[in-house]
Parts: structure tokens; C-alpha cells; sequence
């Protein structure tokens, strides 16, 4: 409909330029990311099978309603669960399983059966009951959604108020929501597409509660996929992020499911009414911590094309002028500029290689826990909730930092930012509340201070050992490790010490927790943070790789930690683990970090290796042409079908016309 | 289309009992906000006429596409402006129009007509060009836009590369955007609504460049509304907020406009191209000042209403027990969710009168640049940067508090919150980008910082005096007030040494500046913070009021103040300003201070007065009732229209019927 414009672009020069100037090789910083030069060469084929894909093309996300983005999303995810994967050979387990989170179109359904149906299936089902029902769900046979929240109850799990409640005589389990506030409300996947649900519900037996327990119930039709009888179930409506998906109520009464349909792995219920615990459900657990830590490594990656997207678009915006009478500049020559983004890519940097530790620090608690040693369970746990927890408030911030220094352009959905900005702030609350998250483990950390260092855990022992000295200076790798370590052990010391005096003045512990949970929250974030710079310090260690890379990935750590103490720097201040000459130098040592890594900024980028489809972004595209791309999306605005909008035009077309007969008479009388 | 689900709400109950429980006059508390008894009556006259009116009902917001949400805002706005507002008397400078903010309907378009293009034909045209736009502008008769931001171009004025060429032969300026990122980009109603811009242009005469100057420039047909020859104009497409708005790009190619048509109250082109300079463009810049205060006080209002659905919500939403054995209890009983939302409420009263403050220092201004005494501007314009920067910022993240204090709900449109939430964040970066306002403030800061007291403002000299002591404790508003003035005075005077050392070390200036850029933000942010917290404290001071409402302004007055030592605690230390036994007080005081408030929270939001229908939220409503609230709206979920998704549930049929086929003789096995 519109005219073209013809333009050459210095933005596609420009970036050529900063790629020219980066000072280390791209692709052995994408392999080290990967794991491997065959890793990386294995996504990449992945990448490519979806990406060429005719049946997985579809407009842009940004041009859709949400009720087009649903459809698409389900018939995209159909076809890949039922005709990609099983056609390529790509079985979960395989090394090939694990770059899908690469390759899956940035929209798709079904995940929460995928993630969540399924893999509780397996935690919670016999041996039996996993053979009847995970076939049927790897097949979208059966599409299930994992009904655990309530309109009324989230994170307060023994709040749950729906029931099921035993009939002996038709030996079925009866599922009642007493209340409005006890409709299963949020599962994804719940509202339209499944027609089956996992509900969590209490167990009653005679008038006995035996609390929550896992019951698969069938919410539609087999053959009509119409609700069935009792069944009240429908989408929640319009969210912030997630726009696909069918978040959706489920308001049962009077529902009957045969009593096989409780999940039994760890108790069952007998026919004549006797309840079997068989096995602790603390086992269950354990598979949090791995589900975490994966879904750390989904989180981390919007936060790396948040980067991507905006340090591209930084070094082709050009605004003002730096020397008088010089060129306009681009953006990312700005000190403060580099001050928003860089700390970014060093968090993406920090998380990801911590959260590959955490994996590992997993697979050996797996296997002790297959052996039925279960003593890690507690520490890892009390890790594995403050990392979730961390990593999804830096980055939901990081994504929010890089999105605002894109000005203007970051608001527009064709920048991308908007969608990713919507699609990871969820995770601070879904997977477990975030301040929930940090009670949790700082409620461990407090008993961990009462207790000698040999009946600690290796890896939390620290709390209760004498202070470090730091040799040299402050802003040396070793040295900011040191750093945290002491922080967040007289972090824990300093609440455990306020904790014992009030309840030792008398205060009951219910009000000395609540008192005393701001400090608690804090404790629990130094501690996490010395783990993952820890890790990451480790990591850069013991990485065989060039030096060029070596000294980035050393300065992405350093930066990673400085910025932290730069922003926080009140709470070292008052541990006294740092003066104020040593903040001073730590804010000097940052700015030269950001001016040491700037002209690498474009190149670190480029080695997350994103595809321009995956970014769909009009600013992150790898060739730099911002402003066309912008110029091409807006012309696909629905807004833009005609050159006059009929429906809004006509409610200001009487005034117009008015204000033509006006100007038309003046016209006349010049 | 659901089966009704009745029940009794636990939630109207508890939120009575707050009621019943806080201790002070409420509807006294409305009157001081409004500014007078009389002022809530006439403000509350004016709400019920715009709620009562049957044109102005639509559907929720949440339940809406984006080009529905348009057609609607532009009807109402159509309505209001040409209907309700002249049959009503609602003269623009009276006093019921100072009361619209409130009674708008939440979306409404012809915003950037009336709050830009309207104004700046007053501020720039000449009183024959005013007397021939205005009355048309103000009927509706034209619609215009404010065309200066370009697809490449924002808050670096003097890079706007659009052209006006005078054309001397043919009495015209010809119009010309050179390049695909000289079009005009993100002017709200330029995209659809507008048949006018204006535009931004820099004037050429004969080669020679004038800089910019502002032309009126038709851009579609009176009689059909069709963009005219020349001109490429629409819709750019979906945004973070604003949905309502067609904010719009606009490329012009030789497009011709008379000469008349620069407005030419400071400069102007006589037919023989000679340019005149009239006036200086100084004084333009007066009204920028105005437009901030207001702007703060509309941005202040939305974080007033995030605090009143957040704050409701969580003395109804009840989630884990504190004492053993206890019920669950209301989560606004635990520390750390008064420590989300009750600092949230005391910037609102911060920001608010520190605000109304400003604009008498404005209105005082007015009058004496009317006088042509403009010898305030520069200090002015410094606060007000500043003052738009901070109020914007903290806003916004006060709205994503309160948001993600609602746990999941938060997520939910039907909250409200999510559209709170993307109405706010867009102030951070329109009328000015923050990060380039607090430079352009720090800039002002430093200058002074060289200059003798008796040379500055009497606002600004305490820059350059003696450090105050403090006296008694620093927790006492007197010393808050002492704490942040002196902590303003050394941050500034610090970052003048450092620029004067780089500058005198023969680093080239614009390196130091730039160099210097995270400092100077610091001080532009600790500058205006004093200016907040001083006014609204002498706002505290001299207000007559009932003593239990004295004690609550001075109560979040300190509250305000203590919540940004303790998150920013290490600004204040490594200046010297407070030592870590003073920030452990402050730590303690504000969790006294949140414990004190508590019984009143649900007060303080009440005297907002914020009807129902302004709030638009399930979760907010005076009643509690959020639970049936939600239920009741997702059941207008545009998905579910039908209780099979047909479009969806074609994808998944086939696999269905499978699993249907593999249960049914599954069944008939057994």
C-alpha cells in the first residue's frame, strides 16, 4: 500500500565496522557456549530443521491478535510433537532433545503438558500407571494440564482447598471445589486445549484428610471435546506474557474418577477405604532442583537476545555528539550506555555457566539419590530455590534495562523487547514466588549458623568459618570471591544473631521471622550471589580456550561482581567487609571494564548465535538495517488494512467536514 | 455460558475490618489531596457526569482487541471533546477542568492533539496564525499531531533531518524527509486520526540552514480523509501501552505548504526569503516546565491507583499462617509485603505534594518571565528535568511492585495492573529520556558548584555551604532532610573535583563528561531527592489538619526518606554522610514505621477515591470481592465464545480421537 523508500544504510556499515574490531575469535566463544565444537554444529542442524520448516512459518507475532497467536501456537506445536520430532528421530534424552529450546519457535502450546503433565505422570504414578498414561501423552492422545493453583491459593500449598473425596460403594474418588476460591485456576495448556488435568487435591477418606494428592481427571469429551458434566472449565482471559498460551479455571463439582485415577506411587487407597503410605514424597523433591535449573538456562537465554537485540541496535543508533563538531555517535560510545548493557551480557555470562554447575551439582545428587542418600537434599534445595529465584529477578531486570536503552524503539513490539520483557517476567512468580523462594533458603542458612562446620555441607561450611583475608587488590578475581563469601557469611551470622535475641527476649518465632524477613531475604541473596560468582570464577578457571577469550570471560566475571558491589554497595559498606576507598576503586574499576569490553560488545553478542528468526526483532537483526525492517513491519499493522480506518474515521467525520467547509470558505475569500 | 457458582465471600468481611480498624478521618484525607473540601465535591461532580454517561460505557478494557480499543477511544474521545464538555460548560482554565484527569475514561485518543499540538500552535504561532487554528483544533475541525521525533532521531534535536525548503517562486515551503530514518515516527494520532501535523523541520532558504522551526502540514484530504499526494502515513504498529493510540509514521515527499504555514511567533520568512528572528526560542522552553509538573501529577495518579488494588487486594488475599496453629492470614500482615506496598504509598504522597509544590514555584516563574525576567529559567528547568526523571522512574517501578506484589493475579489484564503497568513505563522515556534529563540537570549542578553562594539560586546554594550537622537522631525528619541536603551538596561538589582533575589532566572535555556520566546522574538523582523530600516535608509542617492525619503525612514523609537510605545506603556511607550504626537505625525505624501504618493502609488508599470504574480491576474494587470479580470476567474471555475452541481444537482432533479409541477398549477390557 505505501510508496517505497529507497535508502542506503550506514547501519549495516556501522555494525560491519564493530565486527572488524572485535578482538577474539566469535565461533570459539559459541562453542564454549554450547559445550563443544559438535554441540554447537548439532543445534545448528536442529535450528535449521525447524527454522526451514514450510508447515512452521508464520506472520510476525507482533502483527497477531492473541486469539491468532493461540491457534498458531497449538497448530504449531501439534505438528512438531507429532510429525517433526518423531519424523527426525529427535527422542527426548538424546543430545538432540536438548537444543529444542533453540529451535522451538518462539510461540508454541502444550508446554505445560510437555514440562509439567508428563514429567508428573512419571513422579507420581506406578509403575502401572505411567505405562497407561505416559504413551498416550508423549502422543497428544490425551493433552494434560498440572491443576495446582487455586483462584484463592498459590504458594501456600496446604491452603489447597479442592477435594477428593473417596466413595467406597462406587469405588470412585468424588472432586468438589467448595468454593469459588477453590477453582483450579492459571495451569497453562487448561483453559481450551486439554482435556485432561493432574489435580492436586486433598485426599478424604471416612471424613479423614489425608492432604494433597495427585489425581488424573478427565475434563472434556473424548470424541466432542465438549466439558463434561460437572466440569465448568474456560481460558482466564487476557495476561501480561503468554499470550498463546490457555491459561485457564477448572470449577469442579460432583466430579467422578475411578479410583485407579489417584496417582500412586508413594500412597495408595485400598477398595475398602485403608490409606498405604508407600514411599516418601520427599524424593519428589529432588526433581525440582534439576526442573530449575533447566528452567534457568530458558530464562537466561531471552536475557542473552534482550542483549543481542540491544547492543546491535546501540552500535547503529547514532544520537548526539561526543567532540565538538565530530559526527553524531553511535549510542554505545556512551559511558552510560555501556553502563546498562554491558553489566547485562555479564549476567547472562554468570548465570548460565552457573547454572551449568548446578546441573552437575545435580546429576551427583541424583545419584545418591537413587542409592536413597538423601542427605544433599536440604542444601540443594535451599540453592537451587535462591538460584531460581536470583536468576529471574536480574534478569527480568537486565531485559527491562536493555529494552529502555533502546528509548523510543524498545516500546514498539517489532523491537521484540516488549514480547520478551512479558514472556520472562512470569518466571519471578510462577515456579515458586521469588521472596517466597529466598525465605526458604534463608531459613536454612539460619539453622546452618547454629551448627559447627563439620556437620555442614562442603559447600556451606564457610558460614561458620573465620573470615577472609583479601591480599592485594580488591577488584582481583580472587579477591571479589572473597568478597562475597565473607558478606554473606556474616550476612547469615548478622540475622541468625538478630533472630536468637528477640526470640531470647521472649518474641514467639511466628513474629521474630516475619520481624526479622527483610534481613532474611537479603542473607539469602549474598549467599546465592557467592555461589554464582564462584561458579563462574570456576568455570573460567578450568575452560581450555584461547587467551583473548580467556581475559573476556575474566573481565565478564570481574564486571559481573563489581557491578553487583557497585549497585549494592551499602550492604558491604555496613558488613564492613569493604571501605569506602575500596567502593571508590570498584566504581573506577567498572567503568574501565565497560571501556575494555565495548568493542567486543557486537562480537560477545554474536557468539550466542541467535538466528535473526529466533530474535524476531526489527533492532537485533545480524545486518544492522534497523530502520527498514521497522519501516516493513509497520506497513503489516491490522491498523493498516486501508489508508482510512472506516470505523474510527466516522466518529470524527462530521468535524472534519466542518472544519473542510471552514477552511474552504477562507480559502475562498483570500 | 458457565453454571453459576454461589458462594459466601470471606473477603467483603475482611476488608470491612480494615475499615472498621484504621484511625483516622478518611474522607479529611481526601479533601487535603484534592486541595479543599470543595475541591473532592467538585471533583466527585464531575466523575459521576462522565460515569453516569450511557455513551461512554464500553466493555472492559481486558476483554478487547487492540484495534477495538482504538475505535472506542476515539469515539469517546470524539464525544467528550465536541459533546460532553461544551454542553456541560467544561471550559478549558476552569476549575471543573482541572478535575478531567480523573474523569476521563481510562483510554481515550486525540491526547497528543490536545496536550501538544494545540499548545505548541499557541507557543509558536503568531496571534493571526492562533486565531486561525485554534477554534478549529479546539472543535475538532482539524486533528492534528506533533511531528518531531523521526524513525532515526529522538532526543538529539539538532540530528532532525527532515527539510522545509522555502521555494521563493511559488510563495511554498516544500517538505522533504531524505531518508527512510528522517520519517516522522511515534507522534500519538498521526498514524489514523490526524489530518494535520506539526512538523518539525529544519528550515532551508536559498542552500542556508535556519535549524528547526515548527510548519503546519496537511497530511490527508478534508472531504475523504485520504493521505494526499506526497504523503506516506499509518499505524506503526503494536506497542508496550498505549494500544488505544495510532501513533503513527509520516513520510513526506514534496509536499507543498504555503508560506503561512510556519508559525512564526519567533521567526518568520518574508516573501523574499529574508529570514527574521523575532523573539528568542527561550521562552518556549517556560511551558515545558508546566507540562512536566502536570504530566508528574497524571504519571503519580497511576501508580496511586497500582497502590489501591495492590494494597486492597492484600488485606483480602489470605496465604500461610503466621502463628502455629493459626487461620491463614491476610499476606498485608507479612513484613516483607508492607515492605513491597507501604514505601509504594509514601512515594505516591511524596511525589504528589513535592509536585503541587513545583507548580507554585512555576507559577511564580510565569509571572515574572511574562515581565521578561527569565533569569529563573535555568535553575527551573534543571529541577523540573530532574524532578520528571526521578518521579517517572520510581513510579514505574512502584507500579511493577505493587504488580508483582498480587503473586499471579498480577499477571492477570483483569487486575488492571498490567495496564497500569504499560501506561507508566513509556513516561521514562517520552517528553525527554530520563538518563538524558538527569545529564542535563547534573550539567546545570556542577556549573554551579563553581560559583559563590550569593551567586545562585536561593534553592541551589546550599551546594556550595558548610555541611549541616546533624542534631538528636537521624531518623527525625529535620535530619532526614539534613541527611539528603548534605548528601546532594558532597555528591555534586565530588563530581565537580573529579571533572575539574580529568579536565585539568588534559583530557578533552567531552571524554570527561562522558567519563563522568554515571557520577553525574548520581548527583542529579540525590539533587532532586532533597528537593522531594524537603517539600513534602514543609507541605507536612504547614498544613492544618486533624493530628492523626499529621502524624500519617509525617510518618510516609519519613518513610520516604528512610526507604531510599536503605536502598541506597551506600551512597550516603561512602560519603560520610551517615555511618552503618545510623543505617542499621534507619533499617529498624522503617520497619517500625511499616508496622505503624499498616492499620491504616487500606485508609490511605481509600482516600484516593478512586471510583470502581476508574480502577478497572478485579482485584481492587471497594467491596473485596476479587475472587467472584475474576471468575465473572474471565468468563468474557473473547476465547471463550464458544466451549470448544474449534480453531484450536483442529489441530489436536485427530490425536484425540486416537486416545479416544485407545481408553474406550482400554474400558471395554476391562
Amino acid at each position: 500500500m505505501f510508496s517505497t523508500v529507497k535508502d542506503m544504510s550506514i547501519e549495516s556499515t556501522l555494525i560491519s565496522k564493530e565486527r572488524k574490531n572485535a578482538k577474539f575469535p566469535v565461533e570459539e566463544m559459541t562453542n564454549i557456549w554450547d559445550g563443544g565444537k559438535e554441540e554447537t554444529e548439532l543445534r545448528r542442524k536442529i535450528v535449521k530443521l525447524f527454522e526451514d520448516d514450510p508447515v512452521l512459518k508464520s506472520p510476525p507475532i507482533c502483527t497477531m491478535t492473541r486469539e491468532e497467536r493461540f491457534t498458531k501456537a497449538t497448530r504449531k506445536s501439534a505438528y512438531i510433537y507429532r510429525n517433526l520430532i518423531p519424523n527426525n528421530g529427535l527422542h527426548p534424552g538424546s543430545r538432540e532433545f536438548e537444543h529444542f529450546s533453540r529451535a522451538m519457535p518462539v510461540e508454541n502450546n502444550l508446554l505445560v503438558h510437555m514440562i509439567a503433565f508428563i514429567p508428573c505422570i512419571k513422579s507420581f504414578g506406578s509403575q502401572e500407571q505411567v505405562a497407561k498414561w505416559l504413551p498416550l501423552a508423549l502422543n497428544l492422545n490425551i493433552i494434560g494440564a498440572y491443576a495446582q493453583t487455586e483462584l484463592g491459593h498459590g504458594s501456600f500449598l496446604r491452603g489447597i482447598e479442592t477435594e477428593a473425596t473417596f466413595d467406597k460403594k462406587t469405588q470412585e474418588f468424588v472432586i468438589n471445589c467448595p468454593k469459588v476460591s477453590s477453582m483450579k485456576w492459571w495451569p497453562g495448556d487448561m483453559g481450551l486445549n486439554a482435556n485432561h488435568a493432574l489435580v492436586m487435591a486433598n485426599l478424604i477418606i471416612d471424613g479423614k484428610e489425608y492432604g494433597m494428592h495427585a489425581f488424573i481427571v478427565q475434563i472434556r469429551d473424548l470424541s466432542t471435546h465438549m466439558p463434561l458434566p460437572g466440569v465448568t472449565v474456560g481460558d482466564i482471559g487476557n495476561k501480561l506474557g503468554f499470550e498463546e498460551t490457555d491459561n485457564g479455571f477448572l470449577y469442579m463439582k460432583n466430579v467422578r474418577i475411578p479410583r485407579e485415577n489417584l496417582l500412586n506411587q508413594n500412597s495408595e487407597v485400598k477398595p475398602d477405604g485403608t490409606y498405604v503410605k508407600k514411599a516418601s514424597d520427599r524424593l519428589t523433591y529432588g526433581s525440582m532442583v534439576n526442573l530449575r535449573a533447566n528452567f534457568a538456562t530458558h530464562v537466561i537465554n531471552l536475557l542473552a537476545k534482550a542483549c543481542t537485540i540491544a547492543i546491535r541496535y546501540s552500535a547503529v543508533r547514532r544520537q548526539g555528539i561526543l567532540e565538538p563538531g565530530g559526527a553524531e555517535v553511535p549510542v554505545l560510545d556512551y559511558t552510560l550506555q555501556q553502563h546498562k548493557l554491558i553489566p547485562s551480557l555479564a549476567l547472562v555470562y554468570a548465570s548460565y555457566f552457573a547454572g551449568v554447575a548446578m546441573k552437575k551439582k545435580y546429576k551427583i545428587f541424583a545419584k545418591n539419590m537413587a542409592k536413597g542418600n538423601l542427605s544433599d537434599l536440604a542444601e540443594i534445595h535451599a540453592l537451587s530455590a535462591s538460584f531460581k529465584a536470583i536468576v529471574t529477578d536480574q534478569c527480568t531486570s537486565g531485559v527491562e534495562v536493555c529494552r529502555r536503552a533502546c528509548g523510543g524503539h524498545g516500546y514498539s513490539q517489532a523491537s521484540g523487547l516488549p514480547f520478551l520483557l512479558c514472556k520472562i517476567t512470569p518466571s519471578c512468580t510462577y515456579e515458586g514466588e521469588n521472596t517466597v523462594l529466598y525465605l526458604q533458603t534463608a531459613r536454612y542458612l539460619v539453622k546452618c549458623a547454629s551448627k559447627q562446620a563439620a556437620d555442614l555441607p562442603e559447600s556451606i561450611a564457610f558460614l561458620v568459618q573465620p573470615i577472609q583475608d583479601m591480599k592485594g587488590s580488591i577488584t582481583s578475581l580472587d579477591n571479589l570471591i572473597i568478597c562475597f563469601k565473607n558478606s554473606a557469611a556474616l550476612c547469615v551470622q548478622g540475622v541468625s544473631k538478630k533472630v536468637n535475641e528477640m526470640s531470647n527476649k521472649g518474641l514467639a518465632m511466628h513474629e521474630v521471622w516475619n520481624k526479622s524477613s527483610v534481613q532474611l531475604v537479603k542473607s539469602a541473596k549474598m549467599y546465592v550471589m557467592q555461589y554464582i560468582i564462584g561458579a563462574f570464577a570456576s568455570f573460567v578457571k578450568e575452560v581450555k580456550c584461547s587467551e583473548p577469550i580467556k581475559e573476556i570471560l575474566q573481565d565478564l566475571c570481574c564486571l559481573y561482581g563489581l557491578h553487583y558491589i557497585n549497585t549494592h554497595s551499602g550492604e558491604f559498606l555496613k558488613l564492613g567487609v569493604l571501605s569506602a576507598h575500596h567502593c571508590t576503586l570498584a566504581e573506577e574499576t567498572e567503568i574501565q571494564l565497560l571501556e575494555k569490553l565495548r568493542p567486543n560488545a557486537v562480537g560477545i553478542v554474536d557468539a550466542f548465535d541467535f538466528t535473526d528468526l529466533s530474535l524476531e526483532s526489527c533492532l537485533g537483526t545480524y545486518d544492522g538495517n534497523v530502520y527498514e525492517r521497522l519501516f516493513d513491519m509497520a506497513k503489516l499493522s491490522p491498523l493498516n488494512k486501508e489508508k482510512v480506518h472506516q470505523e474510527s474515521y466516522r466518529h470524527l467525520r462530521p468535524f472534519l467536514l466542518e472544519g473542510r467547509d471552514i477552511l474552504e470558505g477562507v480559502k475562498s475569500k483570500n
